[in-house]
């Protein structure tokens, strides 16, 4: 079976590998107080352009997401979110968790508008009994969405400025970042995901590293004891250095760009031929991630020979289904999928 | 002004205050644990035609849903709602703070069908993900509804088969369940509901009572060290038998059910007002709530002499409003009411 | 059976009584947003001198603990409180429910001192550890103590002082607050409480209430949202009013001062006569709970006709016991008690 | 400066770098469910004699002690711990995060006795009150403790018959198992442990792995569902994998047991140097983890070129300090270690 299932089906560019085995015996100071992570997060402030913001190494997407929505809100406060949104669907409660709802919007492309939250954030205060209801306090997108939509620059932008007039955190999942950022049509790029989030995080796991993700904070109201939240909700690592050491490789030259440039070619490529198949889609990304729409039949002739998911039955004849590529995506296995697809 | 806002506008039925004064200095020991919560807990189960339920005298409604709810998930598990339920929206995140998450169910009329929980239910363990799901455990209804709706006889044994096959906890909030079993068209009684659901809870507060809502609990699988669940969710009462000593009053020769039949009387009256005016209505509600739309001018014109509430903007000419009676509304009031209703 | 079992065995003042069937009709808003809250409200900040504290009446002591805790902390941080603290022993959980941690100083008298606080608060951030150890960031003291005891007012001057230069809150549970401000040797009042404290609440359901009490927040900081807070946590009364109106009763002319100064006296009554009899006491109370140190057969004997509760046992042969007193003691028993026991 | 200060300053054993470099672009399906944990876990199963369990395999520590209590307890359940428990002292609240109190017992040596548990559960049900008080109904233990002592077999047997007869759950913290089951005077064994205990782990982050331990839950009360718990609790390692490769590393040919013995060689050796000098010991312990009492002078003189921690200040002139060797400490570092204390 060849894999198009996800994009963490692998361990790590061998690059990473290859320094942990080289700097294995060093002695470090835990918990993520080293030299190392010191390192990674110099790294990540230039990258970004922002000399101030504190960065975390955390060991995924769920502890990112959970430790910070905590941190930001107080009991009686949501965090607004697309009903598709990660946090809301496949967390297993890890948020409510915490003790905090998530306010679910409705969205078909994945994404939040600038309009929508205002309205969520008036539709709050404008009501003679918000107190007993919810109150919105944090936005969580993710950028790529979980059905691969990106940010424009202008739509970033335009939450941006609803949520900073309104008081609210805007916070990016960024599980995908680097997929997004390359992709085609993309006009985001790191300082400006700095510049316009509270915080965001750097995606590891899913783009070229072992485990690990780098949190991002930019917001001075974020940043007091967040250490001690990273603890109190299980997420602090003894060898904090262990993900230092990788998003030290991966910002080294632009290898993270580069790893999800290839994934996105490769997706395009898996996109292409469908649509030259006549195959129409569930949902028109330009990253890693593609949702075609495939007859019965043809899905289950691919099925014998590749692993992908299913995401949604359409009607009775076709099901839309999700190929996923990655940094490690092989040549090889997508020119074979194309002419299989040709084939069918 | 004449109030129509609410259906606790009023303290308590005479009767009550008269007892508790006779009563006052009766010794009894704390926290629920007396004779008086004895005999009143005995009326329950005995109308209620279920001799081993479990019965608890709670503070209010939000303290009954959080507890209950707490009490029966696992923390990884939610309950299902309609989105407009109570514990969805008005109880300030009540039930997140717990831990868990509300499942909310698209619904027009306030209810929740067996076919929607049916579906919920297979949609999670259809889910090849489901780990990373919540996963449904309980069913959230209230009868009445937010909107005044009823749920049938049939309706409610469908609901009940289906929490039942699947293995899933029935939770009736009763705020206004008098209003409901005394409803025009209502084909429950307390043994029906009592016999269909796994906890539910008898009104007080909006019924007569000074405070106090009667939870009674016929699973057994939610009975064990109840009481722990309730003083550690802050809901246990020093002076129980207070809470006792009202249902005691309120249970005697039906006086619950008149009490509940005369606001329901009050409410035809008024709906029937609007009706011959010409109105139409936000929903069509058999009980104590009312939600008649009325044109801008009619809304200022009844506004300056009677409170009610804002219920939803239809259009820019045009506004949902909600008109509520209770046990305690005058004849008189009404009355006043309807003439000035004719005469806009 | 004579009851000194505890302090909430009777209903109500009778003066409340009569003024609630006096208002019964009297229409109000719900939720304690109400002319007669507010009235209360602002009778307690000129009886405290502190004309800009927020007021909030609660249906319990619990509840007011585990709101107010859950609003003054971040989750990684904890709240002092000595070992005996009800916060520590009784009540089954309820701050750890809300996610926080007691952290607990050992006491033999019920009280914290300031050198204690200040040690704790050292400790803390004196350990290079102290990510991964919960941040003391309050103090929670009862006055009087679970066991009777009274803080002076160089005692809560000394906490006061301590609490404010290390930025933490410093909170008192009030539950019998009357019997403390009234007891022998007390140099406190209600202004200098206002003045230490950042919050503490007037008990009344042990001091002459059906059921409620008065939450004073003088700190600035734990003020914005606070109805949020109470309501998420299931502890926001419709009624709101039926507390208000107790504490107007109570706090006209005195009346809530008289009624502690009566259980004191008959308290003190019953210690002079176990005194007389030459048994000593576990501990030397003040206020309106006495713990004298019964031999076996004395216990016993009085248990034939009086109520009262084990305290500890101390050798095979003597256990200590609590007689409780209240507002509503009757003369007639105590002088039956006192005779009984010269007798024994 | 070479390093005492903890036993988690390195990587990993270099053969575990190795199989995972060899096995890098090895595809595997995400969240453990691949054939590596599979493996794994069927090795640990049969090193335990326990072919029923279920094994997790868990990023953490603290990950794995939340994550079990919290699916162990309900609401208003606690965990009992020795007052120098890891969850007591240095999870920064992470238990309370999840609701529930460590009800914690004195203990000098870091142990819990059976009669300890047994009196702590007996008080409990003993008191009138006790739904007034956190449940107990789980035991913590660490073997070998925070401060390096073990249990012998015949202690762990009065635990667990002990927790048995009262229906309390024996979970034990094995963060450091391997240097307990090594240790001289341990008799031990993992089929014991596994025997005696309802989940335990076996710690990899300090004892040669990565990151990464293994939980095993024998009690078939704990089964049901833990993967949604972890999820929830944000443990669930997207490429689960990772950690069932190293354990697969470790319990190949007894390496996770020769690599804990050299490490207590190594403690002993030290321990053996510091008793040669006359010095005593904060505690007596046979394992990784040597707290010897140094006089200020050695002290400073000996930091001036060993890394090692503060545990405890005995007096004005003496410091209870740590010196800690792992699996990694080399023979040389130990020789010079040796030689200064000689010296000084």
């Amino acid at each position: 079976m060849i894999q198009f299932q996800c994009d963490y089906c692998e361990g790590a560019h061998p690059a990473i590998l290859e320094l942990l085995a080289e700097t294995n015996l060093v002695q470090q100071p835990g918990y993520g107080e080293d030299p190392v992570c010191d390192k990674a997060a110099r790294m990540i402030r230039e990258l970004c352009h922002v000399p101030q913001a504190d960065v975390h190494f955390m060991v995924g997407g769920t502890p990112c997401n959970l430790t910070v929505i905590a941190a930001a809100l107080r009991p009686y406060q949501g965090v607004l979110s697309a009903d598709s949104g990660h946090i809301n669907v496949h967390e297993s409660g890890a948020i409510e968790g915490t003790g905090h709802k998530v306010l679910a919007l409705p969205s078909t492309d994945g994404k939040l508008t600038a309009a929508q939250v205002e309205k969520a954030f008036r539709d709050h205060w404008g009501d003679a009994t918000h107190q007993h209801m919810v109150q919105p306090k944090m936005v969580y997108i993710s950028n790529p969405t979980e059905i691969g939509t990106i940010y424009s620059r202008a739509e970033l932008t335009a939450l941006s400025d609803t949520c900073r007039k309104n008081g609210l955190f805007l916070y990016m999942d960024g599980a995908r970042l680097g997929y997004g950022l390359t992709a085609r049509g993309n006009d985001l790029d790191l300082p400006a995901v700095a510049a316009l989030c509270d915080a965001f995080y750097i995606g590891g796991t899913k783009q070229g590293a072992l485990l690990g993700e780098a949190l991002v904070i930019t917001s001075d109201a974020l940043k007091p004891d967040f250490r001690y939240m990273i603890k109190r909700q299980g997420g602090l690592l003894a060898k904090g250095w262990l993900i230092g050491r990788q998003f030290e490789v991966l910002l080294q030259d632009g290898l993270y760009f580069s790893l999800a440039r290839h994934a996105n070619e490769m997706a395009e490529k898996i996109a292409h031929a469908f649509r030259q198949k006549g195959y129409s889609f569930f949902i028109d990304s330009p990253t890693n991630q593609q949702f075609p729409i495939l007859p019965n039949s043809a899905r289950e002739a691919l099925l014998r020979k590749y692993s992908f998911a299913d995401w949604a039955k359409v009607d009775d004849h076709h099901t839309a289904v999700r190929f996923c590529t990655s940094w490690a995506t092989q040549q090889s296995a997508v020119d074979a999928l194309c002419a299989d697809i040709a084939a069918l």
